[in-house]
């Protein structure tokens, strides 16, 4: 693949990638692009997986785990948020003191707290780079992935300040701004800003299926509108049950005020409120200030 | 702006619009483009509209309803629904028989039984293209809109059939699938594929308005996939609120299972029920072979 070294004050690392999927393909391929890595190894569960990021030109070679971590200087883990938190501990328990560790999980508490107390949790930084698309996989990998979007940086005072800089440097040079949090706070506000987005798409992925039973009707009549809002429904349910499911008491608070404001959507029709209903809509409107 | 006069077994005409919008200015862009129409009136209920419009090179003139249905061979009506049916009426009351009339509106029933006797029927066309985006106003309308998109006809057989001809015609030329439908049945199936996607994406952008009070952390980190699912929540209420309350059976219904749905996430995550959770999440993804 293509090459290209730009000028920035660091030494072109090797690179492991824990899962071989769309956020750390992408990633190992942004990494490379810039020159932050000369040597990528990846670790997936499947032959099938590593082999098509071979082809791909998204790792170098695949290596076992315990391999893998011993061969890297730097370590990005983009597995399922319930599969982070043991890959993590035995990460850290074989971690040396010049190498380092990230993840790029869509929850950020569950995995603080599980390895908070770790000897080694200080060559660790916590991260959520919050771009992805429905698609999952090495083939779904893309260079210039995550450019204008947010990248969460929880906790950031239990990580050394050299690899904080490095993170930092990273994901800035692929185009991100950088945000910090504390670890509930941002999985509140992903609840909010993301895992509702998911449910809801899945939800309405189910209801049209429940109700239209003519499936032709739904190929041949779907437009712009429904594509957009039923999109997240072909998201990888492997990555994103596990993460309704950990930050379940944050996604449950939102999930309830959706089914409130649902149910106000639903009395206005039943009474033929339109003042109301107009109401509601002309309030749900001034999300356009909001957006970008 | 550009014409082409492409070779095509019709007559130039002179058309009105009655709306000066998005779908209307869209459709008589695309008119204009394809030589369809030689001169384009607008009927808008705002001078400030009409005057866009022409700058825009949308429509050649405004008028009054009466002077434009009086000036026209062809109108095309695209307000919003409930003006719709006394707004038909008056044309259809004041229409000579060489003359004809359509509609582009997201309902078709109430229409359909509101004109059902006249005895000028058969010169109207009940039409429904579905193409659409979350922007409104003449301003808003595009080149190539429509297309790649279905068209509905509901009630063929009650138009004159050279006018179905001359519609279908048109919308194929703008790069539309035809399909046919009774009134009911098309707004069952709008209710499912349309409008449903309209009512969860206000309700989302009021879960998120209600329950994200850092409006700044909604604009820092929302990603891709908050954009997609909340971006219906833009549409016009003075154009969408209409179609709820008139279609308010069918989207009643939908609306009634799409909260069951969400229901089974909410019972999920509160049982921590993750094989059933996983469930529902692979039937949803089924949506994919259904979608284009």
């Amino acid at each position: 693949m293509e090459e290209q070294f730009i000028s920035h004050p660091f030494q072109p690392m090797k690179v492991a990638i824990v899962g071989v999927g769309l956020i750390s393909g992408s990633f190992a391929l942004g990494l490379r692009y810039y020159g932050f890595a000369n040597h990528v190894i990846g670790v997936s569960r499947t032959a099938a997986s590593s082999q098509k990021a071979v082809e791909l030109g998204i790792i170098d070679e695949a290596m076992t785990l315990e391999a893998a971590v011993d061969a890297a200087d730097f370590i990005y883990v983009a597995i399922p948020v319930d599969a982070t938190i043991p890959t993590m501990i035995t990460i850290l328990n074989r971690l040396k003191p010049h190498q380092w560790v990230a993840d790029a999980g869509s929850t950020k508490q569950a995995l603080c707290e599980a390895v908070d107390s770790h000897p080694m949790r200080h060559r660790f930084v916590a991260t959520h780079p919050m771009w992805g698309t429905e698609y999952s996989g090495p083939e779904a990998a893309v260079k210039n992935a995550f450019r204008g979007r947010a990248c969460v940086i929880c906790e950031k005072e239990k990580s050394d300040s050299d690899i904080v800089s490095s993170i930092e440097h990273i994901y800035q040079t692929l185009g991100m701004n950088m945000i910090y949090m504390d670890a509930p706070a941002h999985d509140m506000h992903a609840a909010y800003i993301s895992h509702i987005s998911h449910i809801t798409s899945f939800a309405l992925a189910n209801t049209v299926l429940e109700k239209e039973k003519e499936e032709d009707t739904i190929f041949d009549l779907a437009g712009g509108g429904f594509e957009s809002t039923v999109r997240l429904a072909k998201s990888s349910p492997a990555m994103w049950a596990p993460i309704f499911m950990q930050n379940r008491e944050n996604v449950l608070d939102v999930l309830n005020e959706h089914i409130t404001q649902l149910r106000k959507f639903k009395a206005c029709l039943e009474k033929e409120n339109l003042d109301y209903l107009l109401e509601l809509m002309n309030h749900a409107n001034t999300i356009k200030r909001i957006l970008k």
